[in-house]
């Protein structure tokens, strides 16, 4: 494994066609406002990211790509089988068309599985995308809370005598508080949904990756069906006999996908993880407790994402195990 | 698994940006000019396709959009795997940071597979125009009989009494003699590739599945390590301890990796497969002889397959694990 990840990237994020630099006033608008319902993500998409959540905003940006391109995997695979296919049955060779038929049905089913893989990734991004909002929401926090520095360190030069000073210095006490809410708040959930969409994405590969074993090792079996010793010029095709067996082959890999069941035995709890599951079970509830009665922030952002991901189960539907692996895990304690 | 495979495209081939219909005459002038070195891919692409081969070239065009699509996921996931450790560095958590850098580090390496499977995917492709090129070198064969015996069947119903009739008759006896070597050729080299190619399509999907499976398996101890219970305001950040277990999670995943090696137990040879496979490559053996001696189409299609094909092992190096696959389940009796 090549380790070059200490590179970084010098573009500043500028570059994303924005309209005018309004995120942060939004985000000041929402807290405001009592922090309910601002953040939906089309009133920010195209906006200029604030320093906080630009790496977040370029990195979910990417994972669109990512997911752009098994989709377009998916589908070319899908138009290859019924290729495979048709093109098979012009061959007028009996077993070429009966195998090429059905290695396309392995083929269109492997092409099926990047499609899911491709939902799953798209959930995976949903949880990131809870992190950067959060993010976005603690930049204002920060810079008020830099600006009331400033503004007492110049004041204190200039006019040490100043009354304002002692009003500027209760505000910044307020504004500590605050800040340390929020930044708490941001570590709470950054890890928290780093782990998630992380989770779910290495579920979605070995779920992608046993499944195209399975139906990668039919294949093999029925390409075994195809006899491919060579005939002498004008010597009778021998007759093909296999389509039963070829027909089962299909019924076995479908079997087989039905029966398939993540398997995660050995991979936790074994080197060094932490088996204290139900605790950390209790510790989230008590963190959502705490977040409604302290943090309508973090808040706020939660049920923004809610509403920007409304739409993501009907586009995703395909990818019930995904949320169901999720959860199993979830009790086997991630 | 859908079966939706019998949808048949009505689409013609002509769309294919054509200079002029040359392809024909092209095969014409290579079989009448000894059959060597006139099958070059350069001087073919392009044109339009003959009726047998045309399926076929679409197919292969399609393979290669598939092969661009995993070579685009793979870039992704580097960028994406970079992101991520750069924006982890930023958050100023050491355990986020240190979690982050490796979980980068095993998903640019499941990018590292997509790319190791595109090339893959492309060698595949490669075996596959030699049927497509074998197709091509077969169709003036068909042609060439087809018009005699049109030609024969005209002049019967004019001049029941030329000449000529026993000329044309006498060549259509040729011309079937060496159709049917011709169309034997396409059998067999046809299901051999065929066979060939799918068994190197479905082997690289086993490779990339069973090591991107290590790969995320490993991916999920390192999210393990990442302690995401919530902590209280201005409550002190547990010290992160996690950073050498989290570099033996990373030697682990490379020790897997390197110690990685197909299996197909039980797959081949249990249901109904073939078991004589010695005999098998004998077959083949023979097969080539029969070639050189009586087949000139045929041998100049492979030799301009190899000649399209040089420069290919450069373009997808990094497989040499594929080809090694091959010759093992060749070996095992595929």
């Amino acid at each position: 494994m090549q380790r070059a990840l200490s590179i970084r990237s010098s573009k500043s994020t500028r570059s994303t066609s924005g309209n005018s630099p309004t995120s942060t006033s939004h985000s000041r608008t929402t807290k405001s406002s009592g922090g309910r319902g601002g953040f939906s993500l089309s009133s920010l998409r195209g906006s200029i990211q604030p320093e906080l959540s630009k790496r977040l905003y370029r990195l979910i940006k990417s994972e669109n790509n990512l997911i752009s391109s098994y989709e377009a995997a998916g589908k070319e695979r899908l138009s290859i089988a019924t290729q495979l296919s048709e093109w098979g049955e012009h061959t007028n060779d009996e077993a070429i068309s009966d195998v090429s038929d059905k290695v396309g049905v392995i083929l269109s089913e492997i092409g099926e599985q990047e499609d899911n893989y491709a939902h799953a990734l798209d959930e995976s991004r949903g949880v990131l995308k809870t992190i950067r909002n959060t993010e976005k929401s603690v930049q204002p926090s920060r810079d008020g809370r830099n600006k009331l520095v400033d503004e007492i360190g110049k004041l204190k030069s200039k006019e040490p005598e100043s009354a304002r000073l002692v009003v500027l210095e209760q505000e910044l006490v307020r504004a500590e508080a605050e800040n340390m809410v929020a930044e708490a708040q941001l570590r709470n959930i950054t890890r928290q949904k780093l782990k998630e969409a992380y989770q779910a994405e290495f579920l979605a590969t070995i779920e992608r990756a046993e499944k195209q074993v399975i139906l990668a090792k039919h294949g093999l079996r029925l390409l075994e069906l195809l006899d491919d010793t060579p005939i002498v010029p004008g010597d009778a095709e021998p007759n093909y006999g296999q389509s039963g067996q070829a027909r089962q082959i299909l019924n076995d890999a479908e079997d087989d996908l039905r029966d398939w069941r993540l398997d995660l035995d050995g991979v936790l709890g074994g080197t060094g993880g932490k088996s204290e599951s139900p605790a950390r079970e209790e510790d989230h509830k008590e963190e959502k407790v705490q977040d409604e009665n302290t943090s309508p922030v973090a808040t706020t952002g939660q049920q923004g994402e809610q509403q920007t991901l409304a739409p993501a189960p009907t586009m995703s539907g395909g990818n019930g195990n995904g949320g169901l692996n999720m959860q199993k895990v979830a009790s086997v304690g991630v």
